[in-house]
């Protein structure tokens, strides 16, 4: 059962009215923010109601739309005002600011939705011939403006493809450990679809609930559990793309010294070279067994060498995050938002961990291991072993388990803090052990800096970070930011702190993103990311498979 | 300190007079070839002497020498005959029946040695300009004529680029577990390099002595450890490839969503769109411990099944490798060529494995396990309870030995059997697990029919065939095959097999090639092995990086 985008807000995450992530604790969630921004009282900035959002006209006509009926049958082509709004942008702050405000720069002409491939196929050799821009549309969750449904000035309109029809688990091949799914299976169907065979995917963002298998591919995404279940690039095997023309199937063979293996270009090409119609994937076992766990660092460099050591160790982890100071003290008041408060003071005594010196400059870790229980209890043993060796103090299951039950539950947060006259923003990145701590400072003052030239002198923003994702060569940065909106023009507010933090990124060696995309919001740098001849041979890619630059344009490449 | 090839044979493996691989048994194994092939004698069929060899007339003369001199100073800039015959082809079996004739389709016209990224960069600036093609070579040990030194039509002429003076290890960064290491670098120096400082890369194709990190890279090889190190593309993390009128560096963070990873194009890429001139390389700590030993399987499916659950299991081993009955029992006869015989009837009681169905259809299994000390104990623990479960019965560390000290001395039998009038050749593939026993059955029967076709009638060939890479989706297939040579047209004969090998790997599933790579002899099948979108956007790289098409032309890509 697909997610059905009616049923969500057309502005925000989630159900309309969906408020358990904060519950009854909206008073302690104000308080807090009262006291940490040091702002005297919040405001009250509602949105603007759906019918008072005024949709830019749209450029196609009816008769483009019978084309369409044509190609498709009827009932999967609109033009109808929702559906053109709720296609209209993604999900990043940017996005919000503007659906909020009922200021949208482009909306859809008519939104498509595509049976199977050859539908696709179909659908793009007609835009390809009549000018028309297309963009592919998962479940539109992109925070980097990745789905926004705009054309080129050259492009006669745009449609936005609804691939949410494509939702087929095609096959689960068990003795080879691979399931061939359609790109517009939603999260939740499609872990379902496997588990009924004994299989996981894995792969588990944050927007889990409400993202596509197409889209974690197309932007190169990465699950919370990476350290077992791979980046999407890993555990991508193969695809097929729609592009005009074409319908490509890309190699799929365990390993093959046949030349480049040009399916790599496919993650992270976001939809700008083609649709992606299906992939084949890797799948595991789905583990028997789960532990999920609190460590405290005395410092966040501290925890950052202990996990390191951890990646390196070879100890097969699910997850290791590790937030700095600022969000371990923000994850004490709240205890993940929701969910029981972890209250550390009872649960060992305040007074020893202050005295051992843990709550100076606290470093909260939340180590995942999954698999066979045998495993697991071995592998936790040993990673506690490690971690110990690094200062690490044990805290328990309940930060685990607060973690867990709230792991898809920070972009609930957004809409009310929105709500309050706030802006919170989210931005990561990553480098190299050797360059991660110097990144973290540099990025830290950079927000940090921005963030004083565009909000009211005496208030302080909360600066949050962690680490999430950990490899054998170097780690990611996770930065949320919340500080008072600029009420007048939040949107040069926004692109004031985004510039400042994204040029900190690059000139401190980090990349533009880790598993968020380009999208438009990245695309201004992505000349510095990527050395000339790199992208010269991607706009080469692209010329060969959409020479008319009808797919997804705006996003990844430079004009 | 560099391999130097003046050492080395000119048409053959390893250096003039190392009989060391196959020592006092001549006899034995001259023996075990009339009896297996079913020939009443072996011809004696020498080579011809390197004087004897017509060089083919070099197209370039003095004054292209001078500028080439001028370029990169003295003394690295030869015509000379010797060097022009060493640069002229590679490795394969049908580059050494050509060798050993004398018979050269074409030779370098200068062989030039680079000593840094900008000396690269400038020659093939100045080839670009003179309409030169340049062919660039490492080691040398292509199987699959990826460094024949030939011009297209088109071409003034062609340069062979050796590459063996750029082979410092520049930097290593234990933190990172990364080197960055010059493309030129042989195998035991660049391991020697990091051994000092207690890393590995853990690269070990059989061919380790003679080839370098650029080529392993250029080709997307994979050492005999893949299963702990990995194939070249994944330790592999960035590189830099010079090409006309530019120097590209590669994307290098350890994880990231700023578009497609543009350098997972240069892996494979085999020198057609540029040079590699160095790499940063993922590395590890030099294991603490080895573990290799053997198991023998009543059958080969019954050992592939061990091995696919052993892939699946998540035990971190080193290797796996399983020889089917024909390499079982030409391994039983010979231990390793050089080595002692395992013996098993001694060490284990015949009596006793042959009523337990063990020398019926007999499969033997080295598996390889390395790491820390626990760790390799207890892998290996679990690993053999895995396979017994599987029926595998446990034969003891000395076929693990043996394999160990004679993992990089099969080309060296090949010279022997040449000169016997016998005819020896190798292919590989890789397959999903659900195919691969299915593709294991068509490759062997078509390389036993046209062997049928080429070989006088009542001899028998040898074919043998190992898995010798294993993951989670399926595993590789590597043959070897062991004929009486026509001696009147052996190419003609080597061909016939070859095609016949490749039509069926393709109409079968497999790729066409594993770890070899494509260069002039798997061409025709790659525009099979690769959809056309795959191609035509591989075509538009290169025509990016290099539009002038000097770089190694007939290699990789249909003309």
């Amino acid at each position: 059962m697909a997610v059905d985008r009616n049923e969500l807000r057309w502005n925000g995450w989630g159900k309309p009215g969906d408020q358990a992530h904060i519950g009854d604790r909206e008073n302690l969630v104000e308080a807090w923010l009262k006291e940490s921004l040091n702002l005297p009282a919040l405001s009250r900035t509602p949105s603007v109601a759906a019918e008072d959002v005024a949709l830019p006209n749209a450029r196609l006509g009816p008769s483009l739309q019978s084309s369409l009926d044509d190609i498709l049958g009827p009932g999967h082509v609109t033009g109808a005002a929702m559906p053109r709004l709720r296609r209209a942008l993604g999900q990043s702050y940017h996005d919000i600011l503007r659906l909020r405000a009922g200021s949208l720069p482009s909306a859809p002409d008519f939104i498509v939705a595509p049976g199977n491939a050859d539908d696709v196929a179909a659908i793009l050799d007609f835009c390809d011939t009549e000018g028309i821009a297309v963009v592919p549309g998962g479940g539109g969750t992109s925070v980097v403006g990745g789905v926004t449904a705009k054309a080129g000035p050259a492009h006669a309109g745009v449609v936005s493809l609804d691939m949410s029809r494509m939702n087929r688990v095609i096959s689960i091949v068990p003795e080879d450990r691979v399931a061939r799914i359609e790109a517009g299976a939603y999260g939740p169907d499609l872990e379902a679809a496997l588990a009924a065979r004994g299989f996981t995917l894995g792969h588990f963002p944050q927007s889990f609930e409400f993202s596509t298998l197409g889209g974690w591919i197309m932007h190169r995404g990465s699950g919370q559990l990476s350290a077992r279940y791979g980046r999407a690039e890993r555990w991508f095997i193969s695809g097929r793309l729609a592009a005009p023309g074409t319908q490509w199937a890309s190699e799929s063979f365990p390993g093959s010294a046949g030349g480049p293996r040009m399916g790599d270009l496919i993650a992270g090409s976001e939809g700008t070279l083609g649709v992606l119609t299906d992939a084949t994937v890797r799948i595991t076992p789905r583990p028997e067994s789960r532990d999920y766990r609190g460590f405290l660092f005395r410092s966040f460099e501290e925890g950052a060498a202990a996990v390191r050591d951890l990646a390196q160790s070879g100890i097969p982890i699910a997850m290791a995050r590790l937030s700095d100071v600022a969000e371990t003290r923000f994850y004490q008041s709240f205890g993940g938002l929701g969910k029981q408060p972890p209250n550390l003071a009872t649960r060992l005594g305040m007074a020893y961990v202050r005295t051992r010196g843990y709550l100076d400059h606290p470093a909260a870790l939340i180590l995942g291991v999954e698999g066979g229980a045998k495993q697991v209890a071995q592998s936790v043993r040993e990673a506690r072993d490690l971690l110990s060796q690094w200062g690490a103090l044990h805290i328990g299951r309940g930060p685990g388990r607060n973690w867990w039950q709230g792991r898809f539950h920070g972009p609930y947060l957004r809409d009310p803090l929105l709500d309050w006259g706030l802006g919170v923003d989210t931005l990561e990145t990553s480098a190299h052990w050797s360059n991660l701590t110097h990144l973290y400072t540099a990025v830290g003052a950079a927000i940090r800096q921005a963030l004083a030239e565009v909000t009211p002198a005496g208030t302080t923003p909360a600066i949050l970070c962690h680490i999430s994702h950990i490899y054998p060569d170097g780690a990611s940065l996770y930065f949320t930011f919340i500080f008072p909106r600029d009420l007048e023009d939040p949107v040069r507010q926004w692109w004031h702190v985004k510039k400042a933090a994204t040029d900190a990124i690059v000139a401190h060696g980090g990349t533009i993103s880790h598993h968020h995309g380009v999208g438009e919001d990245h695309r201004p740098w992505i000349e510095v990311e990527k050395d000339g001849a790199a992208l010269a041979m991607l706009r080469a890619a692209k010329r060969t498979l959409d020479p008319a630059g009808i797919l997804n344009p705006g996003k990844l490449l430079p004009d």
